[in-house]
């Protein structure tokens, strides 16, 4: 999967990219690899770039977020139509969508605003032979679009509503597609050892136990050193990754001990 | 500006790209345009890749973030070596700064640890015809490479020291090159009127006074509006960009109550 951002808040350090954090967490934990996530400017050549770029690469999913609403600077479904040389139209599925949210406002509001003014029509603007994603706690449709080899997919870029398209309709695909296969993950710490002495003992640990992957974070100073250390597995559920993960683990906690070192694991 | 932040625990959702998030802010108060925002896997050619990408697009500067340190999977300088078509080679200078670091430890800890072991030297081998930065807090120098209209600036991940190296070495560098742009922004928020109201009354003012950037962001649902809106300039401090935003501000809260909004600005 290849994620891509839409947003010049993202860039200029305004916002944190929670979206690609949040996006990134579930796909792994259902067994997708992450290939890259892209930031790029609310324009439509760059959206349109992007996308072309991350199509070449050949992903499973192409998933983006941002750009999808009612102001001027949301072009991602124009940047979409860009890359995919498709015009953009009035979805009627959508133009449903977005109808039935209006007037369900309107009912909690003192002034009725069912009209379809062209701010809100260009949330149901789609590129043609789209279809659009419900959208069950806002008003711009979510859009999936499917190509040779890829699905892409366009959630809006408010997080409650981004993780609500992505559980309702996107959740379901990707465990059909991925299968049985399952991401494990754990982590131990370690005290009083430096990270260029741990290095030549990760590289032992990942020898001696193929499809753990094991990378140190430093927490402190070198000269200080406390350091997480992750290890994951992505494999089938029967293969038991977990004792996989934990024999890897109690390996190094001896290497690292035998080293002066402490090592810290949690049972 | 691009920035390419590598390292497989931003793609899992296991660690916040804050890196990019702060580095954002940094180039952008500084008046320099963030364009892209790239991560990539601990993996030699997608490292490579998204490098020879970013050199394409020709920006005056790339910063890599992550995966100069000691451990098997820090794999950035790999990956230049091969965007660029470059050996890796022991560079003295950087040796020099790695050795300080650790004669430096070895007085504050008990075994002294001056031996500059495998892992240690990998920190000091970089591509060749390449510079190295002073690490001001840690021991991996960031690394400095000058390509035609392209200057790449190679910095960890340790939040810490890519900060440190930044601000010593590539701040100065930026403020010449930039010369006396600077970037201005401000907010204002908007209630009770729905963001599809607001986007016709954003254009109208986005129109009228060239240069501001006005961009809406929901804080709640479409049904109970409180909206944040950010304008920003980025133009010479002589041309006063704060009083232009201001106006700006101004036209815009005077139309959002004009139409029933609700417009707070703060001055």
């Amino acid at each position: 999967m290849e994620i891509i951002c839409v947003g010049n808040e993202l860039l200029i350090g305004k916002t944190l990219n929670t979206n690609a954090n949040w996006l990134g967490r579930q796909a792994t934990n259902l067994g997708v690899n992450v290939k890259r996530v892209t930031v790029v400017q609310d324009i439509v050549d760059e959206i349109a770039d992007a996308i072309c770029e991350a199509r070449e690469r050949k992903p499973h999913f192409i998933v983006t977020t941002g750009g999808l609403g009612p102001t001027f600077d949301d072009k991602t479904l124009e940047g979409i139509a860009k890359a995919l040389n498709r015009k953009l139209e009035i979805n009627e599925r959508a133009l449903a969508m977005v109808k039935v949210r209006y007037a369900e406002y309107a009912k909690t509001r003192h002034v009725p605003e069912t009209e379809i003014t062209p701010a809100r029509a260009k949330m149901a603007t789609l590129p043609e032979k789209t279809e659009p994603m419900n959208n069950p706690v806002g008003t711009a449709p979510g859009v999936r679009v499917d190509l040779r080899g890829t699905v892409l997919f366009a959630l809006p870029g408010v997080p409650s509503e981004m993780e609500a398209i992505f559980t309702e309709t996107i959740v379901p695909l990707l465990k059909r597609v991925v299968g049985d296969r399952v991401f494990r993950e754990k982590s131990m710490f370690v005290d009083n050892m430096m990270e260029s002495r741990l290095a030549p003992l990760i590289d032992k640990v990942m020898s001696a136990n193929k499809g753990v992957y094991i990378k140190s974070h430093p927490m402190a100073a070198e000269n200080k050193p406390h350091i997480e250390i992750h290890l994951t597995v992505s494999a089938k559920d029967e293969e038991k990754p977990m004792e996989t993960i934990i024999k890897a683990m109690k390996q190094l906690a001896v290497l690292v001990e035998q080293n002066d070192g402490v090592a810290i694991v949690e049972t």
